[in-house]
C-alpha cells in the first residue's frame, strides 16, 4: 500500500454531514491500490457498546486516485472513527495520528466529527436536483416593449459591439415564456437587470430599481409569478463585489474625495481618485476603474447589500441569486448573506461565480453551487477539442467528483457556456455532431444543466461581444431540428430520475487513448446506460447485458444486439444512444 | 517524485493570509523528495507584469511527509498561483488541475487565492505569544475568606474525592498574587467561577453570578483589577455546551415538560424527563444527565449564552475564555461568538477545549487556540514515558506544526497536564529529572506554556480527583528547588524572544532510536540550542560550532568544548542545557 498517498482530514469534503443522522467519510487511496476500506465508529463515551464497522465503497476515481465513501448513523450524534484499509490480505488501520497494525481501542486518538449539529447540515434547495436552467441575458432576448428604448438603439439583430444596445427588456421575456415552456426549462437565469449603464448591467448604479430600459418592479414582479405559474423558477444577478461609477455614494466620492462619508465604501489608495497607468488609485474589478471594489467588510456596505438582497426576494419573489465574482468578496459577508437570503426563502439556491475549484464555498454556510466551469471545460476538451481522451475526461469529472460533498455535486450548475465565454457552437466550429454529444453528457450528468440562450436554436457567436447576439425569433432563421433534440433531451431528464441526483454515476467504458464513452447512471428503480462515439469511425461498444431488456430511449442511427450475455451497441460517427433496463 | 504524495489546497493550513498583505502557501510533499520548492505567482487579470516566482523552503517535517513554505506579497490582493516542483535537475509543475512538464501560462488553471480581506486575516491577540499561562482549580488553589465555605468544608489539604469541597476561593488567589508574581508568570487560566452545585463548577446554575462559596461580582473584579496591576491576564471558563441540572430553564422543563417554554433550550428526545439504562432522554455531556446539552442553534440560548460572554469581558475586564467542550458546540454559534467576544476586547484570547487536531476551529473565525493536548501527548511519550524515541518525536511535533497556520503555533495552549489528566509528576513516577526536560521543552517550543497550579512546588496526583487536591502553602512542604527550577525557566523564556513566537524552529539532532534531542530556535538576534539527554546514560552530543561564541543560558552539570568546527556537549544522565549564540 502506498500509504503516502492516503488522504482524509475531517470536515469539508472528507467527512460531512448529508442530512441531521447521517456523516459521510470519504478516505482517499492510491489508485487500484486497496481491495477494502472499512470505518471503525463509535461514540467515544460509549466506545466499547457502541462501536461499528462500516463499510465505504468507492465513490469515483481520477487519475491518480480512487476515493471512497460510506455513510454512519451515530446513535448519539456523536462520532469517533478510524479507518480499516486493506489489500487483499494485507491491511493497516489508520488515526489521526498514525498508522498501526492493530486495531485501535482508544477513541482518543482517532479521527472525530464531534456532533452532528442538524443546523449545520448543508441543505441545498431541492428543487435544483430536478432543475434545467435557461440563461437569459435581458438586452438581448427579446424586445416586449419599445417605449422602453434606450437612445441610439439598434436594430433587433445586428452585430452586437461591447456598447451597442438593441432593446432587450423584461416584457420580451414575458412574451415568449410560451417559448420557454415549449422547450421545457423549468428555471431561468437571468443576468443583471438592475439600473446600470452598459449593455451588461455588471456595473450597478441603483441596487433598489430596475433598470430603465428593461422595465420596473412591477415588470419583474410580473414575470416572476408568471414564470412561476409555469412551474419556472427565477434567479438574478446580484452584483456585490463592486459597484458601477454611478454607483450615488461612489459619485460621492469621485466628488467629496476624503471628506465623503462613502469613503470607506471603497478601498481607496490615493485621493483625489485617478487612474495612473492604466492602475486605479482604488480597488477595481479588474483594472476596471468604472467597477470600484465595494468594501464589504464595512458594516455599513454590508448592511446595505444585505437588505438588497433580502428586498428583491421578498418584493419579487425570486428563487435565489447568482453572485457575481463572488470568489473575491470575503466569506464572513457570504456567511451572513446566506442567513438573511434564507430566512427570506428558505428554498432559495445561492449560487456564486467561482470559476475555480470551490469547495471552500460549498459546506453550507455559504453558497450551494457555483458556476460549474471545471465541468464546462472537461466536457469541452473531449466531447468539442478532441484534446482528451475518454480516460482523461473518466479522471477529471471523477476528479470534481471528488472535491465536493455528494449534496453539493447534486445541484452544481453544469454549464457549457455563458455570456462569458464562446457560444458551445462556436467552440464546436459549427458541428453539431459535437455539441449534442457534448449536451446530451450535460443533461445525463447529475446536477442542474443551463442552456445559455439561443443554443437551442443553432445561434454562435465568440467570446463577449460575439455570444452576446440578439435572440433570433423568425422561426425559419432557427435551427428547429436542434430545438426539437433539447426539447427531447429535456424531457429525458425529466423524465428519468436516475439521471438526476438520485442516480449514482460510473464510467463503464473511458480507455486511455479511447474515444467512446459509455456512463452509467442508475438508481433504485432503472439503470440507464449513455453511450458517446466521439469520433469519425463507427464504434461497437461491448458491455455486459445483464439480465434484464434494454429499452431505447435516446438515440440515432445506432444498432443494438444482445447475444451471450453481450450487449453490443453499435454508434455511427458522432454517435449516441441512452439504453435503460429496470432494477429488479 | 511520488506525486502522490504532494497535497497542496487553497486555503486552511495550505495557503492562508499571515498579515493584510501576506498569504503563505504551504505544499506537502514525500520526505527528503524534492530538492526545491517554488510558487509562481501573480495577479490573474495582469499575469505577465504581476508573475514571479518565489521560494519555498522546509517548514517541518513528519514521518512520511516534508512541507514546504513560503510568503507571497501579491501587489493587488489577488493571488493565481502555481508550484515548481524539483528533485535535482528533474522537475514537473503542479497547477491545480494537473501535473504538467512546461511552465503554466493560463492563470484560469491555477490555484487562487481570490482576494485578501484584512477582516478576514487570522490576528489572535499579540500578548499570548508572550504569555506563560498558570491554571488554577479555584476549590482548591486557597481558602482566603472563610465565612464563604460550603457547608461540609473539610480541612485543607485533605482527601479529594469526586463530591468534596475545601473552601477554595477567589480571595484566596488575590491573598496569593505576591506568589504568582514570584514565580514570573503573566496570565491566569481559571476553571468556571459561576454559580453550581459540584467542586468543579462544570454544571453552571447561573452564568451571570460567581458561585456563593467563590465570592461575588465584586471579588472577581477585584481580582482581574489587582492581575491586570500587575501585568498578569486573567482567562475564565465558559461552559456553553451544556448547562448543569439546576439551570432555571432546564428546571422548568424538568418541571413542566413540554409546556415549558425552554424546551427547545434543550435537546430533548422524550418527555417527561428521564434516565434508561443510563441514556438520558435528552443529550447530554457524554452520559450526564447532571449536564443537559444546551441548544445552541436555538437563537434565543445564543443569544443569552452571547450575552453572558459579552458581559464577563465588560464587566469584570477579563481577557478571553476557555471554552469547554468546545467542539461539541456548533461552529456557527463560536463564529458569532467571536465577533462578540473580539468587539468587546479586540485582544481577547478564545481558547477551545479540542482534545483532537484542531485546525477547522483556527482559521480565524472561531478559535485563537485550543488545549494542546496533542502536544501534551507527544511530549509525555517521549520525554516521560520513554515509548517514543527522538526522530518519532520530532516528526510528532512537526506534524502538528504542518497542520496549523503559523499564527494559530505562535498562540497555542501548551500544556503538559491539566485537571483532566494526571499530575505532570505522577505521570513521571516521581522522576523529577523527567519532569524537567519535560518542561523545559515546554517553556523553549513555540507557544504559550501553562503550568498547572501546584506542579512548581512538586504536588503531585493522578486522575480526577487525585489532580484536584489542596495547593500546598506550607513552604515547608513545597518543593522550593523545582521552584527554583520553573522561575529560571520562566526567566528564561522572557528573556530570549527566539525562544517564542519570532524563532523559528528546527530539529539539529532526532536520531531513529536516539535518546537524546537537539531543538533550533531562532530569530534575527539570537540562536539558541536546546539539548536533551533522556536517557540514564551519560550522553556527547557534537554539533557544527559556527564561528561565534556559544554563552550558556541554563543547564545543570553538563560540559561544553568547541574544536575544529565542532561544539561537543556533555549532558548528564537526563541533563539538559540551553546555549546560544548572537547572530551576526
Amino acid at each position: 500500500m502506498l500509504l503516502e498517498a492516503i488522504y482524509h482530514q475531517p470536515k469539508r469534503n472528507w467527512a460531512y454531514t448529508y442530512d441531521k443522522d447521517t456523516v459521510r467519510l470519504r478516505l482517499r487511496a492510491k489508485k487500484n491500490d486497496l481491495t477494502e476500506v472499512h470505518a471503525l465508529t463509535g461514540d467515544k463515551y460509549a466506545w466499547e457498546r457502541t462501536k461499528e464497522l462500516i463499510p465505504l465503497t468507492k465513490y469515483t476515481s481520477d487519475s491518480m486516485f480512487d476515493y471512497y465513501e460510506g455513510e454512519v448513523k451515530p446513535p448519539y450524534h456523536r462520532l469517533k472513527y478510524s479507518f480499516l484499509l486493506k489489500n487483499g490480505s494485507e491491511q493497516i488501520w489508520m488515526t489521526e495520528t498514525d498508522f498501526q497494525a492493530n486495531e485501535p481501542d482508544d477513541p482518543g486518538h482517532m479521527f472525530q466529527f464531534p456532533y452532528l449539529h442538524p443546523g449545520a447540515v448543508f441543505t441545498p434547495p431541492a428543487w435544483v436536483k430536478d432543475a434545467i436552467f435557461y440563461q437569459i441575458f435581458p438586452e438581448r432576448f427579446a424586445n416586449g416593449n419599445r417605449d422602453l428604448d434606450p437612445e441610439h438603439v439598434e436594430p433587433w439583430g445586428g452585430e452586437p459591439t461591447p456598447f451597442n444596445f438593441f432593446g432587450g427588456d423584461l416584457q420580451g421575456v414575458i412574451d415568449h415564456l410560451d417559448y420557454l415552456e415549449e422547450l421545457g426549462i423549468n428555471a431561468i437565469y437571468f443576468t443583471p437587470i438592475f439600473e446600470a449603464k452598459t449593455n451588461h448591467k455588471y456595473d450597478t448604479e441603483d441596487y433598489l430599481r430596475v433598470d430603465r430600459h428593461f422595465g420596473d418592479a412591477d415588470t419583474i414582479k410580473r414575470l416572476v409569478e408568471l414564470c412561476h405559474t409555469r412551474g419556472i423558477r427565477v434567479l438574478l444577478d446580484a452584483v456585490f463585489n463592486h459597484s458601477g461609477k454611478t454607483f450615488a455614494p461612489f459619485v460621492d466620492v469621485q466628488k467629496n474625495g476624503e471628506k465623503s462619508k462613502y469613503k470607506d465604501w471603497f478601498h481607496v489608495h490615493e485621493f483625489p481618485l485617478d487612474v495612473k497607468d492604466g492602475i486605479p488609485t482604488y480597488e477595481t474589478f479588474g483594472f476596471e476603474a468604472h467597477m470600484p471594489k465595494l468594501n464589504t467588510e464595512n458594516p455599513e456596505v454590508k448592511a446595505y447589500l444585505l437588505e438588497v438582497a433580502e428586498y428583491w426576494i421578498k418584493e419579487v419573489g425570486t428563487d435565489g441569486w447568482r453572485l457575481d465574482v463572488a470568489d473575491e468578496v470575503d466569506n464572513a459577508f457570504w456567511r451572513d448573506f446566506r442567513k438573511v437570503v434564507k430566512a427570506a426563502n428558505p428554498d432559495a439556491y445561492i449560487l456564486g461565480e467561482v470559476w475555480n475549484e470551490s469547495s471552500s464555498w460549498l459546506q453550507g454556510d455559504q453558497f450551494d453551487a457555483s458556476m460549474n466551469y471545471p465541468f464546462t471545460e472537461a466536457v469541452n476538451r473531449f466531447f468539442v477539442k478532441n484534446v482528451m481522451h475518454a480516460e482523461q475526461f473518466a479522471n477529471s469529472i471523477g476528479r470534481q467528483l471528488s472535491r465536493y460533498p455528494l449534496q453539493a455535486s447534486e445541484v452544481a450548475f453544469n454549464l457549457l457556456d455563458s455570456h462569458d465565454t464562446p457560444r458551445l457552437l462556436t467552440l464546436c466550429e459549427g458541428d453539431q455532431r459535437k455539441m449534442k454529444l457534448a449536451a446530451l453528457f450535460q443533461f445525463s450528468y447529475m446536477g442542474a444543466p443551463c442552456i445559455y440562450y439561443g443554443d437551442e436554436i443553432g445561434m454562435d457567436g465568440d467570446h463577449d461581444p460575439g455570444c452576446r447576439k440578439c435572440m433570433e425569433w423568425d422561426e425559419a432563421k432557427q435551427d428547429r431540428e436542434l430545438f426539437t433534440f433539447y426539447q427531447k433531451l429535456i424531457a429525458l431528464r425529466h423524465a428519468h430520475p436516475a439521471l438526476r441526483a438520485k442516480g449514482s454515476i460510473r464510467f463503464l467504458q473511458a480507455r486511455e487513448g479511447g474515444s467512446q464513452l459509455v456512463m452509467e447512471r442508475q438508481d433504485n428503480e432503472e439503470r440507464i446506460l449513455i453511450l458517446f462515439n466521439r469520433s469519425e469511425e463507427t464504434a461497437i461498444i461491448e458491455l455486459e447485458a445483464g439480465t434484464g431488456d434494454w429499452t431505447e430511449l435516446f438515440g440515432e442511427n445506432y444498432r443494438t444486439a444482445k447475444e451471450e450475455g453481450i450487449l453490443a451497441v453499435e454508434l455511427p460517427a458522432y454517435g449516441y444512444a441512452v439504453l435503460s433496463t429496470d432494477i429488479v
